[in-house]
């Protein structure tokens, strides 16, 4: 049976979503490499990181560390699971680590399942709920936590952290200092070793225009045996992620849109010009951003009482905004949500955005 | 930058690619959903077997379970991942597990990762390589393990172990018994209630026609909360798999090929046929097949020292057989290796295996 994508090819503002189109290029390698366990046409040496043909040693061990800016890249199956691993790896059962309060609610599971006792770093509250990454610092001091997370930047309010500010202050305590770049690697210029960092995280699905699940899990030199032990009974495999790097189609959507997604990050001034752009023609009608202002990312989330107020008494009730919207062709805010809802600017063009704003003058008009 | 596979199409005996070619179907949509995060296009409720539309909510809730025989079935990345999270879930820190000594390697990386003991239940030997499950007993009552593994079948000789006689034995000592179906499930019956189990593990990209990573975990009602244990700070989420239902376009290829998969299963007589009289044309050659005889699966083990002696001479070296294989368009047998081989009939018609064994004469021949 075939099953269709309704809202392919449409104006696209969700913010998972938005980084995670595939090129032209990546759909094309895709359905090249769709069938199960297609890398293993070429993978016979135990390693794929050695593969030269296709360029999968190259893309590993030299392109990806030289992205992130890590000593080291390993393919893994999403940002969550990196974030589990380094944990497994730096933490023992009743550890303390200090996260943001912005933090992925993925990343307190995995303090979970890993037997972890979480401390956040408070945000500064409504309407901007900023870290203020100082903060860090007195909690280090309280708790000397075994890990040290920053969310960079957060996936409600899009929020941009200092993150080269607390590696200063992380540096002088000697924690490791992990940075959750599933919604920047890709998208903007992230070097971990700028920031003093020791382990980054970044997804392909989210943000670097692969299918899912695909991440990329980037470190330094001194944490390669920490991390990835090798099995006593099989030498050459690597216990962690049990034996097995992600690999299939989705790593091959990863390897296909990285010269793109290269050059898109060259290009972030631009998308933050656009997002601030939005943000203020939204407010002009009325709705109120959160998260920091000026906006230092696409993704934004927005007050808006107004809409909720017409979904009291709109027969559509409170799916009037997603049907307005999807009338328009354009998808990615939450149906249901009206009284506050978040989206991102990453993908529309401003002649798309343009669009949308029309649909909400519309709707405030009627 | 587009990547082309170069077997595509070709003749493909390759045992860990047999199962995992997707269906026309599934190919049409691999290329709907290939975007990252596409599911989320309709996956608002937190909870992705909630979805009507596509029918995920059955597909998962009814068609999975019905098909493995078990009460309860979830979407994962893998065979292993499923392996890894049934051992954290019933098993703790140095407890011991009884597994069949032909397991898949990543059985014993799971163990590991879980910090497990490993007790195996030896094979025969060679030539066969059997085991006989009522061997698993006395081991039962020396070291009252906290789970029984029995792989079935292992992805070297593919033998069939009695699943249905291990469950009768098991049943009397109340120990969970996981049954590692990354082989059959998709290829032929199998049933976790009929053989008396408490979990199983499919693989999507190994055997059910589906594009890489995507597996299925099936299990007995009373083993969920144990398995799926919820966050104390997000109630509604998972701890095991960090919150998320592996989905993306590979499980929308496991559901567009699963009408197909659903009527090969039933067609396995013919498989087995097919392998045992491959099996019997390739002895006739001379080479010796090992493992079961009669053979009762599609996985195919041979030691064939004529070619290892040609290799020898030969001024491709232990390439050799790789690259003859190669210029008839024939696929799947590890390149270097020419003493002993494996491969599978299962995507290979008769008349491809006949060209198959017409490559080996004339290799002999010459």
């Amino acid at each position: 049976m075939i099953y269709k994508r309704q809202n392919k090819n449409k104006i696209n503002i969700n913010p998972i979503q938005a980084g995670g189109i595939l090129t032209k290029d990546a759909r094309k390698t895709l359905i090249e490499w769709g069938d199960g366990y297609s890398v293993c046409d070429i993978w016979y040496s135990g390693k794929i990181d050695k593969i030269e043909n296709p360029q999968i040693r190259k893309f590993i061990n030299e392109d990806l560390p030289k992205f992130l800016g890590s000593d080291i890249a390993r393919i893994i199956g999403g940002a969550r699971e990196g974030i589990c691993a380094i944990m497994h790896a730096v933490a023992k059962p009743g550890d303390i680590i200090l996260v943001d309060e912005n933090k992925h609610y993925t990343t307190i599971l995995a303090a979970e399942k890993n037997g972890l006792k979480v401390v956040e770093v408070p945000n500064s509250g409504h309407p901007e709920y900023k870290i203020d990454v100082r903060d860090y610092e007195k909690l280090i001091k309280k708790h000397k936590p075994a890990l040290i997370l920053l969310t960079y930047p957060d996936g409600n309010y899009g929020n941009m952290p200092d993150a080269k500010k607390l590696g200063e202050i992380v540096i002088k305590y000697n924690i490791p200092y992990l940075l959750n770049a599933a919604y920047s690697a890709g998208r903007l210029p992230v070097d971990l070793i700028a920031i003093n960092g020791d382990f980054i995280v970044a997804s392909g699905h989210k943000s670097m225009a692969a299918s899912e699940p695909i991440g990329v899990l980037g470190f330094r030199k001194k944490w390669k045996d920490t991390l990835f032990k090798k099995s006593f009974f099989y030498p050459d495999k690597e216990i962690e992620f049990l034996g097995h790097y992600q690999k299939g189609a989705p790593m091959m959507t990863l390897m296909a849109s990285f010269p793109y997604v290269k050059k898109r990050v060259e290009e972030w001034e631009k998308q933050i010009e656009k997002a601030r752009w939005f943000s203020a023609e939204m407010e002009k009608l009325g709705f109120k951003q959160l998260g920091e202002k000026p906006h230092n990312h696409d993704l934004l989330f927005f007050e808006s009482p107004q809409l909720y107020k017409i979904s009291q008494k709109h027969k559509e009730g409170r799916f009037f905004l997603y049907k307005e919207l999807k009338k328009k062709g354009i998808y990615g805010i939450k149906p249901g949500l009206t009284k506050h809802f978040k989206l991102s600017t990453f993908a529309a063009s401003k002649e798309e955005l343009k669009k949308l704003l029309e649909v909400f003058k519309e709707i405030l008009i009627k």
